[in-house]
C-alpha cells in the first residue's frame, strides 16, 4: 500500500479548485477520449488477466529455472526496466539463488556483449527475448549472438526449450521464427505500450524466472487499479501526486529528482525516468526526471540540492520495511566513537538519515519534497506502486496537454542510425 | 589523450573575447589567490609523488591480492567514486580476476550491509577503510561491522595484515586505532579535498588492488597537468570546456547531461556529478549534473532530450577504443533481417548509434552537445581525463564565482542527523 505525504511541498493549494478539471480528465482517461487513448489497454488489464496465460508463464519460468544457471532477459526500454526494478527491489542486491537473471539486449556495447559471452561460458543458459516488432536493433543484435551461442551449445533441438519469446500476437519478425523453431512464446498486447508493459508477460515472465510471486504482483496491481479509480482528487492520491508535480513545475521547478535510500530501489528511478520522461518530454514540454540514491549521493549531489540552483523538487520513494536488517554491534574499545548507535537497527539509522535530510532540504534548503511511502519491498507493493504511477502519469500528462502514450522523438535518431548502418530501405 | 570537439554547441563565440578573464582566473588558480585555495594541493601533487609511497601502495595491494578473494573498499563520496570510476572503465563489467573489489561504507542500507556479510561468507576477505576524519558515519558504521567480521574470522593478530587504512596524517579517530593495532596506513593530504582525492592514496590503493597500473595512471595525470597548464584559452581545452558550459548555462540551459555509450563509463558520470555538483552547487548557483548511458537510455530519456523542455545540454564522454570487440555474426536464415550488419564490429555499430544520435539531438532537437573524445579505456587515459576535469572545474567554478573546494551544505543534514541519532554533543 501507498501513502502520499504532501506536507513538505511548501505549496499553498486547495484541491477543490482543481476538482472539476481532474474529473474531466479522469473521464477522458476512463472513456478513452484523451490523446493516444488507443494505448490505454492497461486500464482494463488488471481485471482481465487470463488464468491460462498466467499458468503458462509459471510453467515456462519453472522450466527455465530448472535447466538454467543463467537466464538472459533480452530487451530494451520498457522491455526490461520494469522487470529489473521489480527484481532489484524484491530480491535485493547480492541475492543468492540457483538462477541468475542477466539483462542484455539493451546496449550495442561490445564490452558488455563480449563479457557476458565469457561470463556464461560453462554455465547452463536460457534466454527470454522481448520485442514487440522483433526489429529493435539492440535486442535483435544481442538475441542473434546469444541464440547462436545456445544453438551451438545445445544443438538445434536441445535449444528449443531454452529460448522463449515475448512479442506481438501475429505481426513482427519473431512470429515466423517461433513458428519455424517451435519456441514457447507470449503476447505483448497492441493496446499497451512499452512503458506500461511491466504488467504484461513482458514483466511477468522475467519476474517469475527470478522467483517472484506474480500472483501477489497482480493482486497489487488490481487493488491499486480499484483504489486509484476514484475521480475525486480528494480521494485519489495518484491524481494528487500528478497535480502537485505540475503545480511545482509551473512555479519554475524544472526537474524532479527521484530520491531513495537504498540501492535496491535505484532501478525504480530508472523505470520512472522512462515512464515520466518519455511520456511527457515532447512538444518542448516536460519535467526533467533525475535521480539519487541516498545517503550515498548526499556525498555527491547533496550539496547541490541543499544550496545550489533552486530548479528542482524531490520525490522520495520510501519503503518502510527493509528486506534485511541487523543490529549495529557494540565495540568495547570504541575507537570510532560509534557506541552511541550500539543496539540500534541499521534500518532505523537509515530512516533517521532520511528524516534529517528531508528536514534540511525542506526547512533550510527550501526544496519542495513529495513523499511516497510504500509498506514493504514485496511483489504486492511493487504492483500497487506501478499502477499508482500509471494513473498519476496519465493524469499528469493530460494536465500538461501532451499525448502520454507516443514517443515520436525516439524515431528520429533511429532513422539516422539505420542510414549510417546501411540498413536496406534507408 | 583528450580531444575536445565544440562544433556541436550551436554557439557563436570568440575565445579571444574571454582571453583576459581566463588568464586572470588562471593566475588566481596558479598563485593560489582564489576562493578555497588552501585546498589546491592537487595542483602540485602530479609533480610531487613520493617513490616511497607508491612502492608501499604497490606492496600492500600485492599482499591484499595474494591473501584475498574479496577486498572491501570502505568509503563514501570522494573516498570511493574515483576508484570505482577507474575500475569500471579500465577493467570493465563482468571482469574476471582472482580478487573481487566490493565498495561498501557508502550507505546505511541494512539490505546492502547484511547481504555483503552473507556474500563474503566462506571467502578470504580484506578491507581498505578510507576516511579523512574517521568520523564519516556511513563509513565508520560499515568499517566496524566488517572489521569485527574479519577479527572474528582471522583473530586479532591474523587480521592485522588484512586491514589497511587511508586517513589523515595525524588527526582523526583512525590514527589511534592504527597505532594500537599496527595496521598499514596511507595519508590523505590536508590540502586535497575529497572530490580531488582519486589522485592520492585514496584512489591509488583501490586501483592497485584491482590490478590497475598506477604508474600509468600517474603518468596520465602528469602529462595532463602539463598540457592543461597553459593560460591561453586558445591552447587549453580544459578551460575551453569550462567556458563553454558556463556560456550555455547563461543562455538558460540549467542542466548538463553527461552522456556515454557504455555501461563501463557510467561511474565516470557519478564521479563527475560529485566533482561539478558539489563544487558548484552553492549560493543558489550551479548547473544540475545528470547522466545517461546510451543507447540504453535513448529508450527512456531519449524522447525528452529530443523533443522535451529545452533546458539541458549534453556532454559526451566518448572513448574511441573499446576494451573488447567482436564481429556481428552472419545467420543464413536471417529471420531478424540483421544480415546487413554481418561482419561489422559491435564497436563500429555502437559508434554509428552515437553519431546518429548526436546529429538527431543537435540538428533536429537543437540540443547543444559538447564532445570529449578519449583515446582508450586505460589507466593513462583515465588519469589524463581526471586532471582535465580538475582544471576545467576550477576554472568553471571561478567563472561562476563560487568556492569550488568547500561543501557547506553537506554539513546541514549531518547536524540534523546526529541530533536524531542521539550522537553525544548534538
Amino acid at each position: 500500500m501507498i501513502k502520499l505525504d504532501l506536507s513538505y511541498t511548501g505549496l499553498d493549494y486547495n484541491f477543490q479548485d482543481y476538482s472539476e478539471k481532474i474529473k474531466k480528465i479522469n473521464r477522458d482517461i476512463v472513456e478513452k477520449k484523451g490523446k493516444g487513448s488507443e494505448f490505454t489497454g492497461w486500464l482494463e488489464l488488471p481485471f482481465n488477466y487470463q488464468d491460462e496465460e498466467i499458468k503458462k508463464i509459471k510453467e515456462v519460468a519453472s522450466r527455465l529455472r530448472k535447466i538454467s544457471d543463467v537466464v538472459l532477459i533480452c530487451g530494451i526500454g520498457g522491455s526490461y526496466l520494469g522487470a529489473k526494478a521489480a527484481i532489484d527491489m524484491i530480491k535485493g542486491n547480492y541475492y543468492q539463488d540457483d538462477v541468475e537473471v542477466i539483462f542484455c539486449g539493451n546496449t550495442f556495447s561490445s564490452n558488455e556483449i563480449v563479457r557476458i559471452l565469457k561470463y556464461i561460458e560453462g554455465k547452463e543458459v536460457s534466454i527470454n527475448c522481448i520485442s514487440k516488432s522483433g526489429q529493435t536493433t539492440e535486442t535483435s543484435l544481442a538475441f542473434r549472438v546469444f541464440r547462436q551461442y545456445i544453438e551451438n551449445k545445445y544443438g538445434k533441438d536441445g535449444s528449443v526449450e531454452r529460448i522463449v519469446i515475448t512479442t506481438d500476437e501475429k505481426k513482427g519478425l519473431l512470429r515466423p521464427l517461433i513458428a519455424k523453431k517451435g519456441y514457447d512464446s507470449f503476447v505483448i498486447p497492441d493496446d499497451i505500450g512499452g512503458r506500461f508493459s511491466v504488467i504484461t508477460a513482458v514483466g511477468l515472465l522475467p519476474m517469475a524466472i527470478a522467483g517472484i510471486d506474480i500472483d501477489e504482483f497482480i493482486k497489487g496491481i488490481k487493488d491499486s487499479a480499484i483504489n486509484y479509480s476514484n475521480e475525486d482528487i480528494l480521494k485519489n492520491e495518484a491524481y494528487q501526486y500528478a497535480l502537485i508535480r505540475n503545480i511545482l513545475h509551473k512555479k519554475g521547478y524544472v526537474s524532479e529528482m527521484y530520491v531513495n535510500y537504498d540501492f535496491t530501489l535505484s532501478s525504480i528511478s530508472e523505470w520512472l525516468k522512462q515512464l515520466f520522461g518519455e511520456s511527457e518530454g515532447k512538444d518542448g514540454k516536460g519535467i526533467l526526471p533525475t535521480s539519487v540514491t541516498n545517503s550515498t549521493d548526499l556525498h555527491s549531489m547533496g550539496q547541490f540540492v541543499q544550496e545550489g540552483s533552486k530548479i528542482l523538487f524531490e520525490t522520495i520513494i520510501n519503503v518502510e520495511e527493509p528486506l534485511e536488517d541487523m543490529e549495529f554491534p557494540n565495540d568495547s574499545e570504541n575507537f570510532d566513537e560509534m557506541n552511541y548507535l550500539s543496539g540500534k537497527s541499521l534500518n532505523w539509522i537509515n530512516k533517521q538519515a532520511y528524516l534529517a535530510t528531508l528536514a534540511a532540504h525542506y526547512e533550510i534548503g527550501k526544496v519542495p519534497n513529495i513523499i511516497i511511502n510504500i509498506d514493504k519491498a514485496d511483489a504486492y507493493n511493487f504492483g500497487y506502486m506501478v499502477y499508482f504511477f500509471f494513473k498519476a502519469l496519465a493524469m499528469s500528462a493530460y494536465i500538461l496537454d501532451v499525448n502520454p502514450f507516443d514517443q515520436p522523438g525516439v524515431e528520429i535518431y533511429k532513422a539516422n542510425m539505420y542510414k549510417r548502418l546501411g540498413k536496406p530501405g534507408y
